[in-house]
């Protein structure tokens, strides 16, 4: 070993013992004849003295060391005379006897602390300085301790952990596989998984009851902000067992990681239905943190003489509490808002509800007090409190009023990072209609079970069936997701029938799944955390990318190690595949 | 739920209590107006009864009931009058009232029992079926139980899992990569890693001090029997360590899974160097569950008129313990044996050690009882043993000893699947030379530092540069290597120089880590287990084939799901890429 201690470890009891230490300078400094060094490890921080009058030639060593410099030191732990509180080793310096220098470093680009002066490209391009940041360094560390309190949790919960393969067979449903040439198999490709689904579906055929695994998956999507091609899944499933002991067992999970990791106690999780969702926050993953659920208005709304209210489907209104205040400027700002092409609102109504308990609203022409004040009263606003409106098509002024409704739980500091408000999401549609290819796709995947009281409409009115699906969101967004699968042969050709499947593609794809179904196949359910949007939100952050030690950046390249690359022309002789470069058109 | 309790949990403390069992119908038989259903899950298995007094129906229904039909049942637990001590559960059956067909089965290809009918083919085609016999289920869960051990020991060694990309950049150096054509960089291919061992180094440079992952690995060779193209290591890397610091943190990791998982106690791991290992054993990888070490001859041997030892290198011999008895013909089946093409052995001289003090032996024409007597004496031999002498040039004399001391180890029945003996082989060679390339190439891999003793040979004389290298070796079999890394670009040039890589070669494929040399590497170390065969070994089987979920057969084929397969012509257009049939020449 290099050293006897850790740079974090050192307290007053070690005082006058002998310890060394390594690690990397963080800084140097001269001060009145003696030289200061910080030394940094993963542990912390430990603060060398190196002494001109006790030993000038090992002074001038430690004046020539560089920032990263990774030495070992040798020295007596001494009591400090200006403690510094804010270090776990503050009270305590070593007084250097020895010193080595292991690696020497050249100058990094750029600065190895929390607030960096380096920018995203040069910090990808050097990720393993990156990661030396006590920021990043905490956040692998805190995916670390996730990682280990999930399978404790699911350990004791009996599950095990069973590994399925990577090299599987490419059935593209949705997203696009990532393909791998076999050598041995001529003009044949493995895929990479984008979940391991059919497997841990087999796994319950083969009786294994109980299975989780935290596991890399693929998509070769266009990467829109903060995806990643390769991420991270927490994959269970369940045999034996219906909606509601899937929902227990992971929201135990959730609890028990909150509990461990966080020291928070969470409360039970609030269910809400997809309806009631939408109905209430036009989103599918609404962040509770806060309130401001949406009213719908046309009763009182409609029918006024305000024809962009009377042609809308649905007038519906959000409460800001005590936004009465708001200026011309501020309201100018969040039409603005609602009205970028990302949203797309035509326009959005306002309504002061002012403290003398008059109304003033951008639409006064249309609506007299006594108007306004109905709206006021069905919205539960008080004097002081601003009403949002936003109308047309159903759909489409839910998701617009849903980016007003978050805009506004920024604006007043409703959506706090340390709030952590878990819920599930339920009764998720079956299907959706997928526009450009005109066909029905899976909303969740092609192996949730319909809800029995809605197999009937699975013929008439595909899109009303409703699913055994669920999704846990926090913080408005997705942590999770899973449903009831289908376990019978005959029910899951329905489905794939539904999706536009034929017999004989169905057969091709997914026979060894619908084969398995027919040798006693036990009911079961399942679900997947995305592990590393997981990180990020108990983390406090917005970016998974801060949470994967070696990221790709947004075209799917690793820019440090040069990924993707071309390969030799050998390469392609054994794979039997070259090169076909596109033709423009 | 679907049940109260798990098919392996009644006891005779449920006694008169209503329960609801679920699982697979392992057996049904008829006997005196009851039918007798064995219920199966992962937990275990329970007698149901179903009583033709009682409900006439449910009776009916039961012997309806195929193998393998999943149902639900209830009834009440109740004391058996004769009891079964072979099962858990054996003192108690359920007294079925109820009983529900979940899922019915068709007739399974094969009997779902340890010993089962099917052959390796049609099991594989099943796995899901295959995977649900007790023996099969064990192995799994011996794989989990090992896995969460061996997490538990490096948790609380202070190691962080932490995950490396699976899609990174081909670097063909021994095995092939598998690739992975970039939809997004066209011409250009990520590679599967055969192990992260670049990205494990880095994290030491980025100071993470203690790393291990337990991850899936891909090589794409031709397969040898009971290879998997892709597999599961334990990898590890600590920084600022020595090459004791190492062993002593490993032999911790095997003792600790072989006390928490088989509860034995191993003591201390003995150590012995490449050099020793082949001069005793013929092997780097010495199976010491029994002795019979080789000894050298060549003074008592040669020079005495016997052309064949007068012309080797090497003569060496065993001495196998009480077998002067073996008949003619066991002597001929070991000359047969060492004969075989996969041996190549030209002969096998034998020395029968009688029990009156004289010697039989197949060379008595070149050497008289004394001159035998000194062979016997020099191998420790006494009478009732049988000395069996092998020779040739020096290295295949030895690798031909070590088939044949096997071999007699099997026939003499020491090597028990139940004894399980650790060893460290050290000080390996850093180099070996490759015939067909003529070239050097790294024994372990290019990142393996020399001894510091050595590094003058490096020049002079490479074949004699012995590396700060090390496998453990259980039972015969390597567990696991690892080496003290190189953590300087000089040194690394140097390595890459030496096995023939150009500068401009080594800084495109392995110039980010050279680079990161220069930012203050930390001196590191670290070790991989094969994480299958370690599971194989601890199961006390030889295939990891059967540890493994869904493995691949010898073409690397999943020949469940049919993988590898063809894709779309759209997959191969996003791709740009298109097939090259191999021509015949």
């Amino acid at each position: 070993m290099y050293r006897t201690h850790t740079c974090g470890e050192l307290r007053m009891e070690h005082a006058s013992s002998e310890v060394t230490l390594a690690g990397w300078v963080q800084k140097t400094r001269e001060l009145g004849g003696m030289i200061f060094v910080d030394l940094r490890d993963r542990y912390g921080i430990t603060q060398l003295v190196f002494n001109k009058d006790q030993d000038a030639d090992l002074c001038d060593k430690a004046k020539a060391l560089g920032r990263e410099f990774v030495i070992q030191v040798k020295g007596e732990v001494m009591e400090r005379t200006a403690k510094n509180d804010k270090m776990a080793t503050g009270n305590v310096e070593l007084i250097a006897s020895e010193m080595k220098v292991l690696s020497a470093s050249k100058t990094p680009p750029f600065t190895i602390e929390n607030e960096t002066d380096g920018g995203e490209d040069i910090r990808m391009k050097y990720r393993f300085l990156d990661l030396r940041r006590p920021a990043v360094q905490e956040n692998i560390m805190l995916r670390h301790r996730i990682a280990q309190e999930s399978r404790s949790f699911l350990n004791k919960s009996g599950f095990l952990e069973i590994e399925t393969p990577f090299l599987i067979r490419s059935t593209p449903e949705g997203a696009r596989d990532f393909v791998v040439p076999s050598r041995m198999n001529e003009g044949q490709f493995y895929a990479l998984p984008q979940s391991p689904q059919t497997f841990k579906q087999l796994l319950m055929v083969a009786g294994y009851d109980r299975y989780y695994q935290i596991t890399r998956c693929f998509r070769d999507e266009d990467l829109r902000a903060d995806r990643q091609p390769e991420f991270t899944q927490i994959d269970c499933e369940i045999a034996f067992v219906e909606q509601e002991d899937v929902l227990n067992m992971f929201e135990g999970l959730a609890k028990h990681i909150m509990k461990y990791v966080h020291n928070i106690d969470v409360a039970e999780v609030p269910r809400i239905t997809f309806a009631e969702a939408m109905r209430l926050y036009g989103s599918d993953k609404p962040d509770i943190r806060f309130g401001m659920t949406f009213t719908e208005l046309n009763d009182v709304a409609q029918n006024k003489g305000f024809k962009v209210f009377d042609d809308a489907e649905l007038v519906v209104g959000i409460c800001a509490e005590g936004c009465a205040t708001y200026t011309r400027k501020q309201l100018d700002a969040l039409t603005d808002f609602v009205k970028r092409p990302q949203i797309g609102a035509k326009g959005l109504v306002y309504v002061k509800c002012n403290e003398d308990g008059t109304f003033k609203s951008s639409v006064d022409k249309f609506f007299d007090q006594e108007k306004l004040k109905a709206w006021a009263d069905k919205m539960g606003a008080k004097a002081g409190d601003l009403l949002l409106v936003i109308s047309g098509v159903k759909e489409k002024a839910r998701k617009q009023m849903n980016e007003l409704r978050l805009e506004m739980g920024n604006q007043l500091g409703l959506r706090k990072k340390d709030d952590f408000k878990f819920l599930w999401v339920l009764d998720f549609p079956l299907l959706e209609w997928a526009e450009e290819e005109e066909r029905w796709v899976a909303r969740h995947h092609p192996f949730t079970s319909p809800k029995a009281e809605d197999f009937d409409k699975m013929d008439t009115d595909p899109g009303a069936v409703r699913a055994n699906a669920y999704d846990m969101v926090l913080n408005g967004t997705e942590l999770g997701g899973g449903s009831v699968r289908i376990h019978d042969r005959g029910l899951q050709e329905r489905v794939f029938e539904l999706l536009g499947m034929s017999k004989e593609e169905a057969v091709e794809k997914f026979g060894f799944l619908m084969g398995a179904f027919e040798f006693g196949a036990p009911p079961h359910a399942g679900l997947a955390f995305g592990f590393d949007r997981m990180c990020a939100l108990l983390g406090g952050a917005d970016a998974i990318r801060d949470f994967i030690a070696f990221p790709k950046n947004n075209s799917g390249r690793d820019v440090m190690i040069d990924a993707p690359s071309k390969i030799d022309e050998v390469q392609y002789e054994e794979l039997c595949i070259r090169a076909a470069p596109k033709v423009e058109a």
